[in-house]
């Protein structure tokens, strides 16, 4: 995969446009065979569910899917179905590209009154950043209390970790997924060499069995046959075109996808954010004058050199930061899209957008600051104890 | 592997000698890198067991170990190790080759009084032999019965089945592991091919992993430095180099080990026994009147050809079934040695020779066969639960 002949490089652990250029997001849709979202699936799920569609999805962060119109008409006929997302824990902190599924699972488990499962593959982690197993694990309960500061319901969400939860019936998924791989085949979908370790060669099933209800038994005994629907970013394809290769061979149903773009770095949209680079992105334990140095400061401006040029030509929208930032943050579509009108007309400066910009990340940060204080370690244990959920449908 | 110099196979899944001979094993301990088992230690272990050796040790069918001398130094200076045995449940019925192992670690646990885990591989043959999981699980508990009859001390023994098992603390032990090790490292060691899939390639720190007390919490907790010691065929030694190699690099003990040459078929010693053809072994299950047919019919006899050539030339002992099996089983050394030189004289002949065997054997199967028709359901369930074992060292 490193070396594609279209230079672009979307993998779990690798996403690169080509020549530092932005994804060309029609080409991977082509190259991965999946479907493009569009907006009569939008209008359909607002009609299912009876409310307005997710910014992120009438805006086109998620913008492909598989066999999400097989997910529809499961709900349209009164059956239910499940949510699976996940999270691998490499670090302490979360910047906003990663609350992104989180944001809009919640949004789907809202809407559509489902259980969630959700993976922290505190595993993984450990064997591609070679953290220890225990620095890992406390990463992932970390995550966990970012993630149930967004808000999911706990009467329908089961949080696990890999360390935690694998064994049992998840175990033997695991068996009978990696039955059905060789080793050919993943060097195919991930890229893996001879010199890789065999930790990451095995790791595949793990992330895949989620997708099946009888990796849950506690959740789903006898609903063998219940479909499931996974919201993540595109970049996870590989593992769930395996996935669902191998279902029908083993007698389950394939998991639908539907599937997000990279939110972008504050430097420009040319991949997802470096995590070794602190100034590429606003991270969620950011203060107010974090933000606001960083906006000011590091988001790439469309805008022109000079206020005289600005107010002649306005800003180039495709490569502004801010308004990209917005388009995923800033509800109100009326007032997005008159910053876009006003601001691509030059009539507003960069500085004026990036003010409204600040406001806006301040307020779902510190949000999302107070929310998650309010987590606590018993909290935690309860989303993650392995028990029932006997109102998850309800 | 397949290809090795000298024609002779042995791993955990196929042993076969040069051209249809007998396997060497002098070979083998020069290839495996592991040491000969000496008279000194044979010595040794009686004088700190106080017992005499088993005939398995004092005959040489565990003529092989790693570090055996590390493990006595400890017992020694009166601290403990523990025990750890398996089988892949493959088959219903066991044959006699499968009891050596069993019979020996019995011995051990009873000589050295000192805890026992064992791994019943149920994952590895829904792999390798393409089983199901419910008919392999379903396997494991069937064997477990056989093992349990060997007469294993509950109050020392832990039997667990991986399908039940992994995960945990056992999972982090594979997954620490497994990071060590590359897939040209598993090519080398397990012949593993591009073709092979991954469940095979993710198996070896599934059966590394007893070797480590830390994936026993329940038993073991708080006494990571704790030795093992592995009875086992020298078959199983490739997964255990590699478990050596890997240990210090995790910061964990070295097993040691004890390894036996092959029980050999009835038609002749070139290899394991098959298990695709019935009449080369005796079985577990057998009754006394196929016993003697199968003894009868189908043991290799190393007497000559008529009457007359015996009684001038004897016995050649060296391929003769009968007095290998006898050699194995027949515990009194003098009526052994006496056998042998009778036969070896042609003053005894080879149906008197294979009577004898008849004896012996339809006494252990028949002794077998009672002791597992009296282990019920719930033994098996209090052998394979997850429990302390607070008097296993007493």
């Amino acid at each position: 995969m490193a070396t594609d002949e279209d230079n672009q490089v979307v993998n779990p652990w690798d996403v690169s446009a080509k020549d530092g250029g932005k994804i060309d997001y029609d080409k991977l849709i082509e190259k991965f065979g999946c479907q493009r979202l569009d907006q009569s699936l939008v209008n359909r799920v607002e009609r299912l569910t009876s409310r307005p569609a997710h910014v992120f999805l009438r805006r086109g962060v998620f913008f492909a899917h598989r066999d999400l119109n097989e997910i529809l008409d499961v709900y349209e006929r009164g059956e239910k179905f499940y949510l699976y997302t996940g999270r691998g824990p490499s670090s302490e902190a979360l910047h906003l590209g990663h609350l992104v599924p989180f944001m809009f699972t919640k949004y789907l488990q809202d809407a559509f009154k489902v259980p969630l499962v959700i993976q922290l593959t505190d595993d993984e982690k450990c064997m591609w950043k070679n953290l220890s197993v225990e620095e890992s694990r406390r990463l992932a309960r970390e995550n966990a209390k970012d993630i149930i500061a967004c808000g999911f319901d706990i009467s329908r969400t089961f949080i696990f970790s890999d360390f935690d939860y694998v064994g049992g019936a998840f175990y033997q998924n695991m068996v009978r997924v990696a039955k059905c791989v060789t080793f050919n085949k993943v060097v195919g979908i991930f890229g893996f060499t001879h010199e890789d370790h065999i930790g990451k060669i095995s790791f595949p099933p793990v992330q895949a069995v989620p997708s099946f209800p009888s990796s849950f038994p506690h959740l789903f005994a006898g609903n063998d046959n219940l479909r499931c629907l996974i919201p993540c970013a595109i970049d996870q394809d590989p593992y769930f075109r395996m996935t669902r290769d191998v279902a029908p061979r083993i007698g389950y149903q394939k998991p639908a996808l539907i599937e997000s773009s990279f939110f972008p770095a504050l430097q420009g949209e040319t991949g997802k954010m470096s995590a070794s680079d602190p100034n590429s992105a606003i991270y969620v334990t950011d203060t107010p004058k974090v933000i606001k140095n960083k906006v000011n400061r590091y988001a790439f401006s469309g805008g022109q050199d000079s206020i005289e040029n600005h107010r002649k030509y306005g800003a180039n929208l495709e490569v502004d930061i801010p308004v990209k930032y917005l388009s995923f943050f800033l509800e109100d579509d009326e007032e997005l899209e008159h910053i876009k009108k006003e601001y691509g007309a030059g009539r507003l400066l960069t500085g004026e957008v990036k003010k409204r910009l600040i406001e806006v990340l301040s307020e779902i940060v510190e949000r999302h600051q107070k929310a998650r204080a309010s987590v606590t370690d018993e909290m935690v244990d309860a989303f993650m104890a392995v028990r029932p959920l006997p109102y998850m449908f309800s």
